[in-house]
């Protein structure tokens, strides 16, 4: 299933609903079951009562509203943890010539820089180093603590496209080397279109994944290059901080991001980003 | 006024109280008007609205709980932003040999850190340097972006006392030196008791700021120390991103902290540590 929060003009505030496939028009869960939470937060704590709606709702034939009509938001807003994850691509740690992490490097942004997953990207004035960076998203269906690898899957709601857009002077050189700053202005944390729930995914550790500025392709890759997988990482995550559902873990980036390039590139007004992954689908952000 | 939320064995779940002074019993703002809601997160995005009926019943002849039979929670909870800011003290930068910082060093904890006054501490397997770091803590109460230092006040809405537990082996040696991890195991965030609100203080910045350990003063200072007083830290931090109601902002810790002894002290099980800041009250947590 691939799970939306979305907008229309005929509704009141955000709903919950149904991508119908990659790319296809929306299904108002809340519609079909006004029971529903309208919210992908308050979705997810209800655990697998809600989920076992959504399903009933993708099997009955509902009216499907035009892509054209809906705005999609973020499939997720405001949950307690994003969770960001450093240097988590073999071949990005090559291009860095910096050794592949023994163990995985976390660090954050703050929920209010998540943006929808057409939304723009507001380049702040404060920097002149916004770089690009697409990254596979985890969303967190369960709540746990020390939770091992082998049962990690089963904390899992599923997956999404994250932009992890970034500040490299604010990242590199400012804030004491602490990364948070650079990373965590507003808008830079576009995510989208769908949570795709984990069993719509046949492996989530081989999936094509590439980033694209203006047409052209800066980043191409696979997940089967990250470092610590989708398990790991919640079983170290989870070693720190209690995961509750909605929490996002953005799972690092493949290799060319702009600032490594000779010379560097940054984004600049106008931009356009498109972040892809397959069976996931891709976002568009352009950049203002 | 002195917000609480608290939770007694005659009431079902989070309420919102009124502290009748410092270590006084609760006043139930819940029962005194049942259109108030629960939690101070909801209480701070209405505004005036709510402030205004909490004065009112500050004013009425109202039943006050014992203090023996309420519990209290953290003034705030699930906030959307827990901002620190490191090295905020001139005395502490001495003790470090580090200058004074020209721009204020922004690190954050995850929301899933905080716990209430006199919650215990709990001790991770994982680290063997827990340090202590008491803390003025601001906490916002209207939504703001490029907030000019001179409108910071008006953002505020009060303040309370924090406990920065911080694990000083991953956040100075582990992680690629990114603080996140060891600062924000859960259980490092205790704050409390009360949010005291901005017009009950006759000035946040000229406060004795102490800390405890077993009854043993380890930190005794004054906020008229701080590098970057609220109103900068407030003006800084929103040109990165918007602060909303019941973000909090941990303005950094005053010296005596235990990693930069000779030799070095770090807490153990059993110990008691004791933030307390004039005005504010006195947080009591148990390392266990």
């Amino acid at each position: 299933m691939r799970l939306v929060q979305f907008q229309a003009p005929h509704l009141m505030g955000p709903h919950l609903g149904l991508e119908s496939g990659n790319d296809g028009g929306v299904i108002n869960l809340n519609a079909f079951d006004p029971t529903l939470p309208k919210t992908m937060m308050e979705f997810l704590e209800q655990g697998e009562a809600t989920l076992s709606v959504a399903r009933r709702a993708l099997a009955a034939q509902l009216p499907v509203l035009p892509r054209s009509e809906v705005t999609f938001l973020a499939p997720v807003t405001r949950p307690d943890k994003v969770v960001c994850v450093g240097m988590n691509y073999v071949d990005h740690c090559k291009e860095q010539n910096v050794p592949v992490p023994k163990e995985p490097i976390i660090f954050s942004k703050f929920a209010s820089s998540i943006v929808g997953p057409y939304d723009e990207v507001i380049l702040p004035p404060l920097s002149q180093e916004v770089d690009w960076e697409v990254e596979l998203a985890v969303i967190i269906g369960r709540k746990g603590k020390h939770i091992k690898a082998t049962d990690a899957m089963a904390h899992v709601a599923g997956f999404t496209v994250a932009h992890d857009v970034s500040a490299r002077d604010w990242q590199m050189r400012r804030n004491g080397k602490q990364w948070l700053l650079g990373k965590t202005f507003d808008t830079f944390c576009p995510l989208g279109p769908a949570l795709v729930t984990k069993d719509s995914i046949a492996d989530p550790h081989n999936l094509k994944i590439c980033c694209r500025v203006n047409g052209e392709v800066v980043q191409s890759s696979n997940t089967n290059q990250m470092v610590f997988k989708t398990e790991e990482l919640i079983a170290w995550v989870s070693q720190f901080v209690t995961l509750y559902p909605g929490d996002v873990i953005l799972t690092g980036t493949p290799p060319g991001v702009g600032v490594f390039r000779k010379p560097p590139v940054f984004l600049k007004k106008g931009d356009e980003v498109q972040c892809e992954i397959e069976e996931l689908g891709v976002i568009i952000n352009k950049v203002v």
